[in-house]
């Protein structure tokens, strides 16, 4: 099909650096918003104040890592794309929607795990929207599979590979969690916690740094 | 005109790379802000706060397609640069100014949802500089046009062509809904929102996809 | 003085991208943030709670065309930089310190122009933040040319040379409507108004292109 | 072990241009956000209530000189880099998570300085962000010496070099505010200040501008 590779030659740079500026700036400000949030409130002390406001710091910090993990998936990818074209921007624009949605059901998570009533509720959207983001960021990598996206070049393409090696264990995780927030939402975001270091963690680099001597 | 020809050159190159850092950089604050705003209130349970909170959702998607487009045309039209000159950095912050200001607007029609009396003149407001931020990325791209500021290259105009394409229909659908909203400003939303994603989606594209099969 | 040109050599790429990245960035945020703090309250209606706030929008404006005149004259700046030098570095960050403090100024204008007693005191706080970006902004470049920092090349120093050409001009205006701000605050609103325009607008290349046909 | 030298290699420019772009952008907005705390309070006039704000100014510019030197090393340190891995991005994301972190006792330290009582534990926790950012630096800095990412040229290490020289002293300092600061808080937010200035003034050049003409 010479016309249609024809076509991708004319689309071959098209938006490639901007995707990276443009990009970065969105999580980076989003990142940044989650501690906008953060405050301390009466009554107590005020050493009491700052402890108490504990399921802030733990939503904080979920949501950071979560971010930081899209980000580190969308850094991988973006390397590898040869070009860009139009739907591939427009997913982009998605998987930012929703990560830049990330700090409102964070917020309403710390705000609930004082209050067990409103929880579930809030645990529930919270889970979802930590899905749809590893969703999407799933599909931007299998469009671009799909598209041909990617330069042919063997390297670099490590983290892409854990990341979709990750990528099943990560949705089941996400989904059973979500059911197990339903009646333990508590649980349920400690559980969230977990998962987030497991799709940050580098485990084979970790474990070759600390066997390195031995 | 040979001098004018040399003035140009001499101001090739200039400001071409930070014109897309700092645009970037506020697109990506901008379209981040609008989700500070979300927000639920009382009465209710938790799950009927987060539902009657529909309004700021639709609003937020809508202002966030609609920025979002306004950078996929920003990422073409910049692409295509050759050169900027001190006009097109002006029209530039022009623009920009505006895109900064659709999180005010956006945040008045949310919280107007649930205030009838209130509604008609934050739409109206609101449909006003969505219409703005369309003339002004025109303009932006007209001007680029009537300076020669774009390199001569043929390719990865398809962007900017489809932009220029839809940007009759897209201005007679704002100025058309502007007047519906005078008399029925939720309906108008709702037809805000339909033009938001004619606007961003790539309807060629996608039919391109889905029927590459058969 | 070979071992000091030497020393420049050794120093000479140092920082040159990121300056630009980090520096797009917090004049992005910066001038996204003046909106955050736009906002209508009662009494009236609709209509005349959002012209009401007029004196938000002005102060808006202005600080905008500030921080986007500020920019215009960093990305010439930066242009025309061979390398730079730790000092550098810092009395950027200083201007940076600046740049990122006008937002603050600039809501207790907005609040005030509607409380006379207040007023006096926040128009000279805001004039004397106006002032100290343009005098950092042009220590930052007469540090550059004393240190020798730019690259010797002929091109694109236009907008450098309108903005040193501009600089005395603006500071004497400035220093004027700090004192005229101290009796007549909201005329002294109106002169900033009038000094950001001037800064900002490139009278020569409008001329150029409103005379071009005749 | 030259399997481990190839695996190097094929991680070479694994991420580099965009962990620039990344953490200029949560830079920029971390030391963005220090001003939206920025408020002044009744009671007084207004000249008082700004003048009242001082704890706050103060607060302010300690964290944002933290951050900008923060800035400076990161700066020095990726212009250094050859490659990056998995790890260095990861303790990247863990520096950044503290920076952003960083407003919030910044803005409990302003809040507290007008009330002793609250002030010892505010401070004790600020200190500590300070000390940890310091560290996790020097641990970027440190990580990326001993898995040689940094590429062989002897240019531009100055600043880096500088930054190790600053290190003991800087952790030292941090380590005896932090208890001073258990029993004279307000004595340890000068000694932060004092802190600051030290670590991100370039005395060399400064002494080689003053002298220069001796």
């Amino acid at each position: 099909m010479p016309a249609d590779r024809d076509m991708g030659r004319r689309r071959r740079s098209r938006g490639k650096g901007r995707i990276d500026g443009f990009s970065d700036g969105v999580f980076g400000v989003a990142i940044t918003l989650l501690v906008v949030d953060l405050a301390i409130h009466p009554p107590g002390t005020a050493l009491q104040q700052v402890l108490h406001a504990w399921p802030a710091y733990l939503a904080y910090t979920i949501s950071f890592l979560t971010i930081g993990g899209a980000w580190l998936l969308h850094n991988a990818l973006t390397e590898q794309l040869a070009r860009t074209d139009p739907v591939f921007l427009r997913l982009n624009l998605l998987l930012l929607l929703v990560v830049v949605f990330l700090p409102f059901p964070t917020r309403l998570v710390a705000e609930a795990l004082h209050n067990p009533a409103d929880e579930r509720v809030f645990v529930t959207m919270y889970g979802l929207t930590l899905l749809v983001i590893r969703l999407l960021g799933f599909a931007l990598d299998a469009y671009a599979r799909y598209e041909h996206l990617y330069a042919p070049a063997e390297e670099g393409e490590e983290e892409l590979r854990t990341s979709q090696r990750k990528f099943l264990p990560g949705v089941i995780g996400y989904v059973i969690t979500i059911i197990i927030g339903l009646f333990l939402p508590t649980a349920a975001v400690a559980l969230y916690f977990g998962i987030a270091v497991y799709l940050v963690m580098p485990f084979r680099d970790v474990a070759r740094l600390v066997f390195r001597g031995s």
